[in-house]
């Protein structure tokens, strides 16, 4: 993994790893998954490390999961989210992070609304940086619990044929996994009006369409992503009904598939919209098997960073 | 303990708990109490366990009681309140529980303002539920750390003249304290405008009165509760300046009581209010006392719940 | 260290301290500074010990690094601070700390707006009080990790001279580090307009000057306060430009020095304002020093109020 010129490993982004860098941590977290299901859910691996969760956006599993990931390794963790932060006094993110990490902190877990904040971040501190969400740019460790959920469930990545749909270009959940899976050697088909695809998507190696019944009779996995509702009255977006009729996975289009494809989203779901709440009773141990992935994936990443060998 | 047909233990309410139960989790409670007195407060018994503090209404002692009773345990325990979640973004309830303890919770302590919302989450998670207040039903655990201020300080609980004073259509913490109390055998007395008295409470097995003088002379424990500033201006609550004269515990009452009753209070107390100041002064030690029970108590229901034996 | 009657000590103010008591604390502090720089950034000395942070008022700095120091000393720690507590029903400092306290708490390290409630904490509270700043009285622990970093830079702080430049009067980090600084035989000299210095200060043991470029020529520490913004438009504030021409350090003032002072902050820094950005970036890691001081003078402050001995 890159990043290594300062001593430190960082996650940054998926673009910037191999496909070996992928597969290594999957089978790592294969590893920890085991430890989540264990009475005692703790391993030593990183006693006396300390990492601080520095959320400035809003975010329920994604701040949990990490949490839950460095106290399963047994490491020191803190939160520091915008509400009771200084930030508040107009310090900046500069001097945040450098304060934080003066402290004596390993690793710092960032969740901002710019892109490429932890990037800058890596140029100031002196410390690990892992990317839990920047703006609209990556979301590195939610492409991995993604690929780590369909691999256990279909048993491999490569020649997978997967489906993402919805707001693709607002979204840095797809663009890691549009990395992610050409990487691996997946097939990406993109599902989105017009006018929520980047402009000249294709060069990332994606087919594009606009029709949600052609995608499903070609697709191994269905990857649904979350409307954003404050986006909805923008002048891009269709209207709510117009997108569930075109984009939404409704209980008609599920029940007349003959092959069901694994159906994912990153959550929470917007039921009635991008998913009938029907089909999402059916398809939801997958997507709550994302959510248990994503603590495996985390305690994978941060014992990587923070100087495990991934062997 | 009921809630066992999933394979978890849940308290969920007093009302479905047998009086052995409840005398044992007291007993079990007094063990612990005595962990919080040593300089290293801490046993191993749940090492490696994770507890999900889910508090969607504010709530200081309750939270922190629960988290250092997990502490103590040596279990992992994190804090999920509204301010912080994606709930703002419409999660639903049952998506949020089902998101939690997927990354492998052990048990869910929830406090939220809808009656019967902990029994609805048993249902959709695979975890064990703790009620820790909910809406205007039950608050368990406050009414067994009531009991075990009572029993401790008064050596006993059977035929014990409990008087609880004050808004009890409003109350869970009363409603939970009348199961516990008619199931150990204890008597019962409200104190209380009708208009403040759930219909047909009698039927619960209680003694209703108007009097707080006639109480007074009646109880060993008097247990006043807290008046929600927020409804003296509804319709059905007198004017404060009312209240306190009739159903305060003013100075000229308490000086004027030859024997007096064992006086208890939920916390926070509105001094001047359900309380003078002088009196709250003079009993405060039975108040903290009440505090203290809280953390052994919630240190025997988590230990129950999560596998721990009753013997 | 004073406050012992009731069996607890407590750090309350440098003012209550003696010279061997700050000396003490500094050469703890320096043991524990090592500590920090381990891969296991840990140590037992307080196992099993309760340490609750209370903070009434935002802080991001001095809450992290009270939370820190009590993890790598292997304390629990829990977090109240106003948002999330039952304050907002009216609840008083006085009944908030008996309860806390009741639940079995080693020790509270308390940040307020009311100058002297920590002491008036020590009244009511069975435990060990910590002051981490109350209104403008005095902030001990800032002066500490001052200390020690000037100790640490600059190998002694008998005969140093120390100018501090800004708002005094409303500085309780002023009035923490001119007792101090005092008290170990260092000189102080205040830089700052009349309308911002307390009447009579020259009675403190300080000299007074409104001359920045005077004080520059005299010092080996240039000590500048933060603006607080909120107060540059009362009356006795200067405009901020005015006050930058006068009181900040300037690249132009600070490029024709040839003996550059120590210069420190307590951050977070107003860069442009009391400091010019490139002047910043220069002595940042003196600042940054300060920090990581500050986790290494919590450790040795916990450990000393709770029954550690300083030989």
């Amino acid at each position: 993994m890159p990043g290594r010129a300062d001593g430190h490993k960082h996650l940054l982004s998926i673009a910037e790893l191999e496909a070996a860098d992928i597969i290594g941590l999957l089978d790592s977290a294969r590893s920890f998954a085991e430890v989540s299901t264990r009475p005692v859910k703790k391993v030593p691996a990183l006693r006396g490390r300390t990492i601080v969760n520095l959320f400035l956006e809003a975010s329920t599993r994604t701040r949990m999961s990490f949490e839950l990931a460095a106290k399963r390794l047994s490491a020191d963790v803190m939160n520091f989210s915008t509400s009771t932060s200084s930030l508040s006094k107009g310090e900046s993110l500069k001097d945040t992070g450098k304060t934080i990490v003066a402290m004596g902190v390993d690793a710092v877990v960032i969740r901002c609304p710019s892109a490429g904040a932890p990037q800058m971040l890596t140029e100031w501190v002196d410390c690990s940086v892992i990317n839990a969400g920047d703006g609209m740019h990556e979301h590195p460790t939610q492409a991995l619990l993604d690929l780590f959920t369909m691999r256990e469930r279909l048993g491999r990545l490569e020649g997978l044929k997967v489906a993402i749909v919805g707001d693709i270009d607002h979204s840095r959940v797809a663009r890691s996994n549009i990395h992610a899976l050409n990487k691996v050697g997946a097939e990406v088909l993109l599902v989105a009006p017009r006018s929520l695809l980047p402009e000249k998507i294709e060069q990332m190696g994606v087919t594009v369409t606009g029709s949600l019944d052609e995608a499903l009779t070609w697709c191994d996995v269905l990857y649904l992503l979350r409307i954003q509702m404050e986006r909805v009255n923008e002048s891009r977006f269709p209207s709510l009904r117009e997108y569930t009729l075109q984009y939404g996975l409704t209980q008609t289009r599920w029940s007349r598939l003959e092959r069901k494809p694994l159906v994912m989203h990153p959550g929470p779901m917007n039921r009635g919209v991008e998913i009938a709440s029907g089909v999402a009773d059916e398809v939801e141990s997958v997507i709550t098997g994302q959510v248990s992935a994503g603590v495996a994936v985390r305690m994978a990443v941060l014992y990587d960073v923070l100087g495990g060998s991934r062997g």
